[in-house]
């Protein structure tokens, strides 16, 4: 019995977008769905409690940097990752492979695994794709990731060809070393860059093993978005539709909606965190710069449609106010309204989908919110 | 008619502490309490809803910074600090003056006012009773504190005679630029240095004039803790009993009993927040400095007597993992647990008064909580 379900609701008429739930044993996920990111066992500033005030049912955390710190044995000494960070519905943990390849120093890419330095302290460490699966069964997340490798933009067709073999290679391996399968469902990463073909023999070799759920990676890391669009849509329609699917590192609002409409069910970024703690609000009539001088007398909320905990109670200059004063109080109130609004567009994706106008529903966003950012990567 | 009134419930037999509440035009505070600090319009990490869950009853916010930025105009556009920073509790503004002398630079001080250097940029500044008094009819807190001149220690007897002559003038001139009495009761510190006589002289001035509240002063600048207890011995006595008494800058939990033994009702202090930051927990048996190696699988909450929302969540470990990896959430914890720490001693301490055993609760508080910490300052 896997742990991990996938319930498909119903297809939208307009386009393929999927209106589904996953089901996990910390409660069930209504698809498409967008995961706040917990780092290190913490999203950034936002408590557990405002998480769920804001309406998040899950949030994904990242091995590489738990198992730098503070240790995946003291994570399972407390009593697993959900107990840790008192967080009581489901969590998904990648496998330690994108931040290998994107934040260590000196790595030395094995057949084996992975030999890196840390970038904390250059403590030479080893990931394979074995001690990857071990260190989320001691995490104890409802999903866990199979440990690919993902390759840099643009990358040589032989190189791409060659990693992804191994990743479906590896993928394998992390289904063997798998130790608790009836509490963790593990889901393999759809390699192959930028080459259709690629994409589709990495799709055919990980569905010919029966993983409970399947991710695309490899996209969104400096690719123009039509690139990824298109590599979507060779990918997606392989996947099996009985299984969930999840796009990797991807939360610009614009694509959130085309992800769903090419058939994504879960995404994840630290986009909205990120730029959070840099000032910057996502708002129904795109980005806002809180920090900006116009925004000083401005007593209106960030967001004038929102309803977040930001929005209800305090103003643009007051915002302004602690982020120009270092106050942390400040990042929270940003970090909280962003996370809210791509929680609330999910919603919205959702609901378009139940009503068949999911393509309306982004003609109108598009118009509202911006085009222009559309190919800025926000 | 006041916007404070002082309400005494009684006096305890073992001490000359007194339970008390004090009216206000946001609501009454049970009294002894300790008022956390937000400098900024902000208690660093910690949102109001928060304070009022630890139990907060009033906020302090700094004049001084407030006008550095946002400025008071801007508040005072805003609707006002309780409008501004989301908080619909009393709030108590101090004059600037202390920072005046602390934190700013080239302060020429005459009769008029302060001549100074913004601590941000430089900017030439001036404050006077008048200023600082409109400053803070701007800001709209309950009760706003005349403008004075804090000695350092040690100081020269002839320089403290001179700055609180000065002070009591200054006083008598916040009062007549006070443009809201109604709404804001205006407090008189009493300083006086180290000198029992400029405190008796300091206190004759002052409660001469009619004040809702008084304040103590120029106390916990660096001199011995026995010391300033005899300061307080040498004031207290001299104050109306029918107005509060306020002990500015006070906050260790020791000077916390001991100066409500001596009769003060209210007391305020950056510690809990500062030393939270630092990863140290005030706790029932004592300091924790939670960074420590030693609590790293400690799976504990931070004191195992305490009921605030971090030990009721988080352990040791937890937290000190935050900490170490700079995750806000972390600081966020032992704010909050350390205001608890001291919100709910007054609320022990009001006990204790209540039953007339404030001296046997003392001596109890002191045995556990360690008496090596009754001179370090903690």
């Amino acid at each position: 019995m896997s742990a991990i379900r996938y319930e498909l609701i119903k297809t939208c008429a307009q386009t393929g977008a999927r209106l589904g739930r996953v089901h996990t044993p910390h409660g069930a996920i209504d698809t498409p769905t967008f995961m706040p990111v917990g780092t290190l066992a913490s999203v950034k500033g936002v408590s557990p409690e405002e998480l769920k005030a804001l309406g998040a049912q899950i949030v994904l955390s990242n091995t590489y940097h738990l198992f730098l710190r503070p240790g995946h044995e003291l994570v399972r000494e407390a009593g697993g990752l959900h107990k840790f960070m008192n967080w009581d519905r489901p969590i998904l943990t990648d496998s330690g492979g994108f931040q290998v390849f994107s934040l260590s120093e000196m790595r030395k890419i094995r057949e084996e695994g992975v030999e890196f330095r840390s970038h904390l302290n250059g403590d030479k460490l080893f990931l394979s794709p074995e001690i990857a699966t071990n260190v989320q069964n001691a995490l104890g997340s409802d999903i866990i990731m199979a440990f690919d490798e993902c390759p840099p933009y643009p990358a040589e067709y032989d190189y791409v060809k060659q990693s992804t073999e191994r990743t479906s290679r590896w993928a394998e391996r992390c289904l063997k070393a798998h130790e608790r399968p009836d509490e963790q469902g593990l889901f393999a990463i759809v390699q192959g860059g930028m080459f259709k073909d690629l994409r589709q023999m990495s799709a055919r070799d990980l569905t010919s093993l029966d993983f409970p759920g399947y991710a695309v990676g490899g996209l969104s890391v400096g690719e123009p978005k039509h690139l990824m669009y298109e590599m979507l849509e060779e990918t997606v329609p392989l996947l099996p539709s009985g299984k969930p699917r999840y796009l990797m590192g991807v939360g610009s609002p614009d694509a959130l909606v085309e992800g769903s409409m090419r058939g994504i069910d879960m995404f994840d970024c630290v986009l909205p965190t990120r730029i959070a703690r840099n000032g910057t609000a996502m708002t129904s009539q795109g980005r806002l710069v809180v920090k900006n001088a116009k925004y000083a007398n401005d007593f209106g909320p960030l967001d004038p449609e929102c309803s977040c905990y930001a929005c209800r109670n305090y103003s643009r200059a007051y915002i302004r106010h602690l982020i120009r004063a270092d106050e942390m109080f400040g990042l929270r109130l940003t970090s909280i309204h962003n996370l809210h609004f791509l929680v609330h567009l999910m919603e919205q994706v959702r609901e378009a989908i139940r009503e068949d106008r999911l393509r309306d529903f982004r003609d109108e966003f598009f118009e509202k919110y911006g085009m222009a950012d559309n190919e800025s990567g926000f």
